[in-house]
């Protein structure tokens, strides 16, 4: 039978000063998927990991996500979705967006390559609404697109691909939960103009430096007045990791998506790997679980293998 | 007796989603100044046009920055500036910024250019502090460095040279008086967190689609949900002169500075006049007294001749 595999990355959203619009996509963790064509309609799914995520596939992000691009191709026949999710739920690094990024890639290839990037995130959205209750694009776009990449609006879908130097991100995941409805609630309902003006200069410096490679411009820019302020309380030790990274040579950083990972960029491997055993290094005095990733931002986003 | 004549140019400020930081130069019209080392120390101001703007240099703009920079460079000599201004005070392309910057590049130039552009801006916000109370920049980047600005942050002074492709720009300029502090009192002191979001976004939108040369991109991006929608009450058929400018084939463009003037962008030079065509077409079915300037967005900004 004919299968694909497909490999779909973990993304970090809400990139500091571009809360709700800016992400990109890491070169690993990769959640895993292999589809294979039924002849019967319908969306069958398999997991192979233990996160107990739901089979039924109106249930499951990956199967309403596969479901709204099989049925915009309108086919007859079904598929079987064998899922091994290597990014954990809730880990704030997008793992609802490679779930949902991963099966509409995988159905798109099955289908010859039918739909464009922007139709796939679009289907993918069906999927992340099931996961977060809205229509959001924040870390479909780089799951989809790789790189750097920008939502300017939702309705209509307008994404951007920034051009951007070589950057390295270093993610540090405490395995504690954080309810997205909670980390939502504390968002301010309204920001003062003053405080909005220089957080826009702000990603409008960040968007220049991206594409003039400028690193002390990236640096200067990756300041986050509005939400890290109400929502670091919820990461344990949120500022001792910021400064010890910023310390190790980090060029900034802050919460990704609604956390609990901590991110942080530097412009080589060598200083993001100094910022992990920083990272480590203070979260071994804790008795929290965690993980720490160290990637390149990557050029690509979800792809066939 | 030596003496040095600088040219220094309009400038639009609050560029569209760009509020309080973006800007860009005119390549006309320009203030101009005539420069004159004096024996005695202290700043002598002639007046060579009818705005009736003060003698007294504690007074005037230019006088007060020029002021400044002659105190940083602690000079035992005087200046006498002889200033045509031609950009009319009030009009909102950067009056006040034009006699700053004119005058600060004036004595630098007498000074052998011994600051920085950044330096010099510093100086010029002293004049502008005596014209709006405020210390802000937003038309003095563009006026001394030309080109596009965004300045990221006043204290520490922070501007930002964007990269953009060749634009074109029709300003209307209503002769009619709209005090800032009116304008200000508009403003709200608070915007919820999705019109700011929506607001950065684009403007993030907008600094990559000047770095990229997009065309597109850039009109879809000239999109403020937060200060038009309040201030162009106070400009008569602002929204007739916007709809005519993009039928007329403009990009987008909005309030230049807080008003009255009104600037569109186009990609040539024949769309910006077939804009200020239908400007004028509107305008003069009115009884408001009106000029109307076409311009190339310029890569020098304030400069001797």
């Amino acid at each position: 039978m004919h299968e694909i595999r497909v490999l779909a990355p973990a993304t970090v959203a809400n990139v500091v000063c571009g809360f709700d619009c800016l992400g990109f996509a890491l070169d690993g963790p990769f959640d895993e998927m292999v589809i294979r064509k039924l002849d019967e309609p319908g969306v069958r799914i398999k997991h192979r990991d233990d996160f107990g995520l739901p089979a039924a596939p109106e249930k499951n992000v990956a199967g309403v996500a596969a479901s709204a691009i099989l049925k915009a191709a309108q086919t007859d026949f079904g598929i079987e979705l064998e899922i091994t999710k290597n990014i954990k739920p809730g880990s704030g690094i997008g793992s609802s967006a490679a779930s949902a990024c991963g099966a509409v890639v995988a159905v798109n290839q099955l289908l010859g390559d039918r739909f464009s990037k922007r139709e796939l995130v679009e289907f993918a959205m069906e999927g992340e609404a099931l996961a977060s209750g809205a229509r959001h694009a924040d870390n479909l776009a780089p799951c989809i697109f790789g790189g750097f990449t920008l939502v300017r609006s939702t309705d209509p879908l307008d994404i951007i691909r920034l051009d951007f130097p070589p950057l390295w991100t270093t993610v540090l995941h405490p395995q504690i939960e954080i309810k997205t409805s909670e980390a939502r609630k504390m968002l301010p309902k309204d920001v003062s103009l003053s405080n909005a003006v220089r957080q826009w200069a702000n990603l409008g410096s960040l968007v220049a430096g991206l594409a003039k490679g400028d690193y002390n411009l990236i640096a200067r820019s990756l300041e986050d007045g509005i939400v890290e302020p109400v929502r670091k309380s919820l990461i344990p030790k949120f500022d001792e990791v910021k400064a010890a990274s910023l310390e190790a040579g980090a060029l900034g950083g802050g919460i990704s998506g609604s956390g609990p990972s901590i991110f942080m960029l530097s412009n080589d491997a060598a200083t993001a790997e100094k910022v992990a055993a920083e990272m480590r290094n203070l979260y071994s005095r804790t008795d929290i679980e965690f993980n720490t990733y160290v990637s390149k931002i990557a050029l690509d986003g979800t792809r066939a293998t």
